[in-house]
C-alpha cells in the first residue's frame, strides 16, 4: 500500500448529493488516492442539525454546524449547500485560506460567477463545478477543455430532468400535466416547491453557465430568456403527436452575427422537435446536450440529468482533479471571460413559430389572418384548418381551429403579430404559441 | 490588447491534422491567447520535405527538416507524424527538455503509453491526447477527469470511423464489401493501405487507450481481442438487415468480476446489433462511445470520429490547456496505473453468438448439431431453418441453412463449438458466426 500525502476534505451539506459525496469518499477511499495520488481525508460534514435523518448514515463525529471553523483547516472545500447564502460567503472564505474548491451550486454560479470566479484567480486557486449542470454527464469539462481550441456557434440541448419527466410522461403515457407532477414529486424528481424547475429557472441558470464557458463571456442570469411549461396542457402534446412532434422543453445558446459583430442568445422555452430529432427520444429525467463547433462539427453528450449518486459521481471527479492539482502545485486556472462578447436583445432571435388560433368559421378570415401575419413581416410556411370540438360550436356562429407554422422570423415582430391577432376582430382565442426547433 | 506572455510551439508534421492545427494557431492566434492567458507562437513546423504539397498553405519559413533542433526551443510540442520512429524518440527529447507534449498518436500510445508517461512523471510534464482517439469527440478528458471519482464498469462503441462508414453503406446502400470500400478511399476514409482500419487494429489501439484510462491500469496491445470487418460480406449484411439487426465494429473495454477478483477485458469485433439500439444509428465515419459507470450511469459520448479538422480541434483543446499548465506553474500529473487489474483470458469472456451453418436437409440433423451444442456447454436460444438459395440445391441430397442464436456461453466453449460442429458429418460448411450484443 502506497503511502500517500494527505489532504484535508471539507464538506458542507449533507442533503442527498452530499450524503453520496461522503460515503463515497470513505468506501472508496483507497481507489480514489490511487488517482488522486493523495490521500483524500473526510475530516469534516457541516449540516444545520446534526440530528437530521440522512439518505446515508454518516459518523457523528463527522457531523459539525460550525462550518466556518472547518474550512479554516481544508486544503478542499466541497460546498453541496445549495442557495445563494450562506454559500456565497463559505466558498469566499474558503478560496481566501487558500483551498480549492469544488461546488454544484448552479444557482450561486449563475448570479455571483464572476465574483466567485474572480476570488479564485486573486488567490491561484481553482473552483471546479462539473456537477453544476446535467449531473454526471461531462459537459463542463470539455466545453472549459476539450473545445478550448475551438469555436463554438451553438449549444442546444435538454438540461432539466425534472421538466422532461413530466412531458415525457404526458406525451408517452397520455397524463394530464398535474398527473405528471405529481408523479414526478412522487419520486423525486420534483422539489416541494416546483417553481424552480417547472418555470425554467433551474435550465437558465445552468444555461447561463454553459453559454459564459461556450462563449468565454459572462452571461449574466437576467440576460437569459426564460419560459417554462407552466403553459404545456394535454391537448398542446396531443396536437404535437399528431403532427409527429414533440414538446421539449430546450435550452439555446448561440453565437450569431449580428448587424454590429457577433452576438450571444441564451434562451429556455418549449420547443416543438420533430419525433424523428435525437433530443425526441430523450426520455424521463434524462439530459442530452448537442454543441456545434466550427472545427469540432457536431457532438452529442447524453446521460443522467440528476440523481444523487449520479451527480455525486461528477464532484468525485472535480474533487480527485482537484487534489491533482494541489499535489501538482501552481496556480489554478480562472474561467476565460476575455472574449466579452454582446448580448443579443431576445427581440432580435429569429425562430419559427406555429401558432394555433381559433377563429370564426367564415368567408374571410384566413385572408384576413394571412394578411397581418404578412404586415408583422412574418412568412407563412404552412397553414392547417381544422373543425374544432363539438363543445365549440355554436349555431350561426361556428367556430375552426387555424394552424399556422412561420418561417422563420425575428421573435419581435413574431410576438408583435400575435398580439395583432389577438386583437383582431375574427380570432376568438390564441390556443397556443410555440416555438418550432430542430428541422 | 492585452500584453501576454508567450510561450513558444514547435509542430512536428504537416499533414491533414497538422497543416490545419499549423493554420489555426496562426488564423485564430488573438481568441487561442485570450483562452490560453499567454500567446501561442508557432516557432516551426518539421516536415520530411519541406517542397511537399499541403492541404493548407504555409509559410515557407515556418517549414524545417530539423526537428531535433526545433524540439530544443519548444515549450509545447504537438506531434502529428504518427508512426511509432522517430515520434516516440522526439516525444522523449521533447519531454527530456521540459516541453509539455500533445499528439495524436494512438499506435504510439497503445505500445509506448507507459514508456512516455513515465518519461513525463520524471520531469513533471504532461503528455494531452485527446486527440488520439475518436476525434473531436471529449472522451479522453471525461474519463481521466471527470470519471475520475467513479467506478467504470464498461466502454462500448464504435470508434473506428472507416469501418463504419464501410458497414454502413453495405447496410443502407446495399454496396458490396469492395464497393464499399473503394467509395471510402475515394472519399478520404481510408488510407492507400486499408489494412490498420478493416482488420481492427486502429480500433484495438483506440481501446487499449480507453481502458487505460478508464480501468487504471496499463493495458498492453496485444491483450487486446481483435477481429476486422473483413469477414464480414454482403449477404452477412443482408441476412442481418432482414432479421432486424445491423453490423457494427465495437469495442468494448470491461471490468469484470472473474473468479479470482476483478479483471479487464478489451476486445474488438464485428458484432449484431439490435436496429433499436442507439449504436445502430450511427451512420457514416460517425463515432459513439457508451460508458457505463458505476454512480455516474450511463452516458454516451457522439460526433465525427475522423478528419483532419475535427481532429485538430481535439489537438488545440489539448494545447490550450498545457499552455493554462505551463503558465501556472507546478509539475505536470502522471496517467495513474494504481488499479494494475489483470487481463481476463478472452475465452472466459461470456458473448452471445449468432452461428449460421449449411447442413444437410435430412431427418436427426438438427438433433445432431443440437448434441454438440449441449455438449460444449453452449445453450441454444432460438434456431431458424431456412431453405438455401437454388444455387445449393442437389437432386437427393437437399441443403438448409440453419440459423442458431445461443445464450451467453463462454468465448472459449463457443469456439471449440464451433470447431466441432464444422468437423461434424451433418454441417457442409459454417456459413458465418458473429457476435450478438446490445440486447
Amino acid at each position: 500500500m502506497t503511502e500517500y500525502r494527505r489532504l484535508r476534505v471539507a464538506l458542507l451539506g449533507a442533503g442527498s448529493v452530499g450524503a453520496q459525496v461522503a460515503d463515497m469518499l470513505r468506501t472508496h477511499a483507497d481507489e480514489l488516492a490511487d488517482r488522486a495520488g493523495a490521500a483524500l481525508d473526510l475530516i469534516g460534514v457541516a449540516v444545520r442539525d446534526v440530528d437530521a435523518p440522512r439518505d446515508v448514515a454518516l459518523p457523528r463525529e463527522l457531523l459539525t454546524t460550525d462550518a466556518d471553523e472547518l474550512i479554516k483547516g481544508a486544503d478542499i472545500v466541497i460546498e453541496l449547500m445549495g442557495g445563494i447564502e450562506p454559500a456565497r460567503s463559505r466558498i469566499l472564505a474558503a478560496l481566501g485560506s487558500g483551498a480549492d474548491v469544488v461546488t454544484a451550486n448552479k444557482a450561486l454560479l449563475a448570479t455571483h460567477g464572476p465574483e466567485i470566479f474572480d476570488a479564485a484567480e486573486q488567490v491561484g486557486a481553482t473552483v471546479s463545478y462539473e456537477a453544476a449542470v446535467a449531473a454526471a454527464i461531462p459537459i463542463i469539462r470539455p466545453l472549459r477543455d476539450s473545445l478550448a481550441g475551438d469555436r463554438i456557434r451553438r449549444i442546444f440541448g435538454i438540461i432539466n430532468g425534472s421538466t422532461n419527466f413530466i412531458l415525457d410522461k404526458m406525451d408517452r403515457e397520455q397524463l394530464s400535466a398535474q398527473e405528471a407532477a405529481t408523479l414526478a414529486t412522487e419520486l423525486g424528481y420534483l422539489e416541494a416547491d416546483p417553481t424552480l424547475d417547472v418555470e425554467g429557472y433551474d435550465a437558465a441558470q445552468k444555461a447561463a453557465i454553459l453559454a459564459s464557458l461556450a462563449f468565454h463571456t459572462a452571461v449574466p442570469l437576467d440576460a437569459v430568456h426564460r419560459e417554462g411549461i407552466t403553459g404545456i396542457d394535454a391537448a398542446a402534446i396531443d396536437d404535437a403527436r399528431r403532427a409527429g412532434r414533440v414538446i421539449k422543453l430546450i435550452a439555446v445558446c448561440e453565437r450569431v452575427a449580428d448587424d454590429d459583430g457577433d452576438a450571444i442568445s441564451v434562451r429556455v422555452y418549449p420547443a416543438l422537435l420533430p419525433r424523428e430529432h435525437p433530443l425526441a427520444s430523450v426520455h424521463g429525467g434524462n439530459n442530452a446536450v448537442f454543441v456545434q463547433a466550427e472545427a469540432a462539427g457536431d457532438l452529442m453528450f447524453y446521460g443522467a440529468g440528476a440523481g444523487g449518486v449520479q451527480t455525486a459521481s461528477a464532484v468525485l471527479g472535480d474533487v480527485v482533479s482537484a487534489a491533482r492539482r494541489h499535489l501538482a502545485g501552481g496556480i489554478g486556472v480562472g474561467e476565460s471571460t476575455r472574449a466579452n462578447l454582446p448580448m443579443l436583445p431576445f427581440g432580435r432571435i429569429c425562430t419559427r413559430y406555429q401558432i394555433t388560433l381559433e377563429v370564426r368559421d367564415a368567408p374571410g378570415v384566413l385572408a384576413e389572418v394571412s394578411g397581418i401575419l404578412s404586415d408583422g413581416n412574418v412568412s407563412i410556411a404552412t397553414v392547417e384548418q381544422r373543425a374544432s370540438g363539438a363543445e365549440d360550436l355554436d349555431e350561426g356562429d361556428s367556430t375552426a381551429h387555424l394552424v399556422i407554422g412561420t418561417h422563420r422570423a425575428r421573435e419581435q415582430d413574431l410576438s408583435d403579430t400575435v398580439d395583432r391577432l389577438a386583437a383582431s376582430g375574427v380570432v376568438r382565442r390564441v390556443v397556443s404559441v410555440l416555438r418550432v426547433e430542430g428541422d
